[in-house]
């Protein structure tokens, strides 16, 4: 078990990284590999491995003709080189001493040709006999932040920041879009595998790992199918008694489940049953790929609250009665505020304000007033959580509203989650500094709601099972 | 009749702009007005009035203490001072033959004070006896991007690109939301109007003006409540003759009923009603802020499909199932191929690809090869519509896939739709060729289906009234 624990450590935290395949040409995918790994500013070495490379330099670093050539320790192999020299490859990285494959090749048990099949199961072998473990093959590769080790094809993926959220896909395209969404919002993530054809590491493998990492505190899974998912179950089951897992399952229907199945080319279970089981196991189930993020982060971010009363407060009518719709909408209540705290917010408000909830505070911009509400509502009983929402507009001071955030939170328990929708990129700041002080930040009302509900039916199943 | 309509077009199109209130503190909303305008580059002149700002310059433009002393005619008047100042200052206004008033000033119908009320009507008759079209009170104004007038207190709006789609919001905050979007997203818009309190100019007077305006092909409303709805309903009844009108109403529960019948003011109805009344009239009703500017963009690019059968090619698998899961969940449908286009799909593609509908094109990354399929799929009768998906990413060269997509969407009437999940700007110019040849593109599975299901539902409301 120690040794398994070893083995993933040395793939994602290796001290030395041999692309083979690299090449000159952008178009090939060992190109882009080494574009990857210097983006991401590996700290190590970098080796290109190429037949015709011998003493030539590609993208400014030296590179070998055979992985025997290179001069010091590999921990860390990519592969995007025919599928045709995929094993004799991996007989060089046991004798090199590899502890890790990233095979990009594709061309295996995905193809018609059973030939394909037979070339994986041998491959696996392979690994196994010198103690190598694979990530893929057919895979885009896997990323550690913090390692600042962009092992994937694709060197967008090195502007991810740091966070603490892991992603494990089964579907590669399914992975870059939630990757994509997390660079395009600032949500930092830990890990990234693309799992592949899971010829050797599959969810099952992984999860202990992640288990493990101190680096990842909530995990995310994208699932295609299983032959058979048990594995993956008792997996969950064990992780989630540790950290939060989010999963979603691809191939809802009939129509889905059938692409689901011939593309990974194993018997991809019914959805109901998969939903199922992964619920029993501890995992919450997601339907949108864009959920998955905005979950994964209220989850590092806040502990559950102990009900599902809501309160809401905006600078803007509008857009608290659309919360309020979303708060109704996906299940839970619009707090009731309890006779004291309605009788206190109806004495400081001005009367142009709406003073019961949904609070509409646009006539209030004054911090002190906005400060004296906010505390009222986190100390009242009937509140469990409380959503503020603003429009950025250079005209307020953001600073106004955060502060007064800011420092109520420090006194409460309570969920505090701030919806602030702005152009994109013009509050990153602000959103940084909010979310490391325990305030997580949506762009939009419905958006907020999900996460929201997340968090809470998150607590609710932990509570249930007495945890 | 037809001078209404001349007096909107002077609102909208102003040959010069005052702002009322104007101010060198940028906290003052007088300040953020005269940002708007010269940020859009308006091109009448703009003058800025205040009482204590005679012959200076505020943000370098000279500036008058009264509408008298300004020189030239003044068509549209922005006025951000107090309350108590609006009636008289909106006489002065008559004496200058001014044709519009946008007034940003809170204070009237929506405080609990009863003088806020009376003031309001007041006001509208003033206007009325004068001619003028007043937009507001308690309105952020208007935005008319053909015109380069941003006659608000917002000047990111001047950053919005000219587009066909024009919002009319009840709500500042809301239409803030949508508007945003819209500057995120690159989606151009045409005319942009808070209605605030509506005083004198409501959903019903402005329909009428934006079903002839000729740079109007959709229109969004944002409704929260209406005194008599009737004449709401009427006045869509007429536009979505002549063009589509999509409209979301917040309040769908009785929690936030009540808050936007506070916000309002006024006796908003249940939302069940307003549902129905709003799609018999022939508005298609939507209930997420994000959705209503999808849906218009796909109604301003493409016409109806006659069918709700549904092809997916896509560049990786993942995406694919996503969006065959979509498509089952909105109630649209997997089209399936007839036997000679299945035939001819597994004679081009190689084995490596999945060749039945959703196609999963990732092993022919080859234009030919691409492009033969595309055609066959858009010529099989079993076929209504057609949406591909890929990913953004260096290693693939974009053209390779627009350029087929471009040339066989001429040759086809079948709606084609492109899912492009990118990094954010990364191809705007795409996606602004791709649209403007009539391929409108969003950035996830879930976003494009919900899209296509509006112009699917819209063709089909047109065909069961005989249109």
């Amino acid at each position: 078990m120690v040794k398994k624990q070893d083995v993933f450590h040395s793939l994602f935290n290796p001290r030395s990284v041999a692309v083979i395949g690299a090449s000159e040409n952008p178009l090939k995918m060992g190109h882009q590999c080494l574009l990857s790994l210097s983006g991401s500013a590996f700290p190590g070495p970098i080796y290109p491995v190429h037949p015709q490379a011998q003493a030539k330099e590609i993208l400014g670093m030296r590179s070998y003709a055979g992985l025997n050539d290179v001069p010091g320790e590999v921990d860390l192999v990519i592969l995007a080189i025919p599928a045709s020299e995929v094993i004799p490859t991996l007989q060089s990285c046991r004798a090199k001493g590899v502890r890790g494959a990233v095979i990009i090749t594709a061309g295996f048990r995905e193809i018609e040709d059973p030939q394909g099949e037979r070339l994986q199961k041998e491959m696996a072998l392979v690994a196994s006999r010198g103690g190598i473990k694979i990530i893929g093959p057919n895979t885009f590769g896997l990323v550690n932040v913090h390692a600042r080790l962009n092992a994937s094809f694709t060197p967008l993926f090195s502007r991810l920041k740091p966070g603490s959220i892991s992603l494990v896909g089964q579907s590669g395209g399914v992975s870059h879009i939630i990757a994509y969404q997390a660079i395009n919002e600032g949500v930092g993530l830990s890990k990234v595998v693309g799992l592949g054809n899971r010829c050797h590491v599959d969810f099952a493998d992984l999860l202990p790992f992640l288990e493990k990492d101190p680096e990842t505190r909530c995990v995310i899974l994208f699932i295609e199918g299983q032959d058979d998912p048990k594995d993956l179950i008792s997996a969950v089951k064990k992780v989630a008694r540790k950290k939060p897992v989010i999963a979603m399952k691809a191939g809802r229907y009939e129509e889905s489940w059938k692409a689901a199945q011939s593309h990974t080319g194993s018997m991809a279970g019914r959805y109901g049953l998969y939903e199922a089981s992964l619920r029993q196991a501890g995992a919450l189930v997601v339907q949108d790929p864009g959920e998955l993020l905005d979950v994964a982060k209220i989850l590092t971010i806040l502990r559950p609250p102990s009900g599902r009363n809501v309160a809401v407060m905006s600078f803007q009518a509008g857009p608290g009665i659309l919360l309020t719709d979303a708060i109704v909408e996906h299940g839970l209540r619009i707090a009731r505020f309890s006779p004291p705290t309605q009788e206190q917010l109806n004495r400081i408000l001005p009367p142009l304000t709406i003073r019961t909830n949904p609070v509409d505070i646009a006539f209030a911009q004054n911090e002190s007033l906005f400060e004296g509400s906010l505390k009222l509502i986190l100390n009242d009983k009937n509140v469990d959580a409380l959503v503020i929402f603003l429009l950025h507009h250079p005209f307020m001071d953001l600073r106004r509203v955060i502060r007064p955030v800011l420092r109520q939170r420090q006194l409460s328990k309570k969920p505090v989650i701030l919806g602030v929708n702005a152009l994109h990129g013009s509050i990153d700041e602000e959103v940084a500094e909010l979310e490391t002080a325990g305030i997580p930040v949506y762009s939009l009302p419905d958006r907020a709601i999900r996460a929201l509900k997340g968090l809470m039916v998150y607590g609710e199943m932990f509570k249930k099972k007495g945890c």
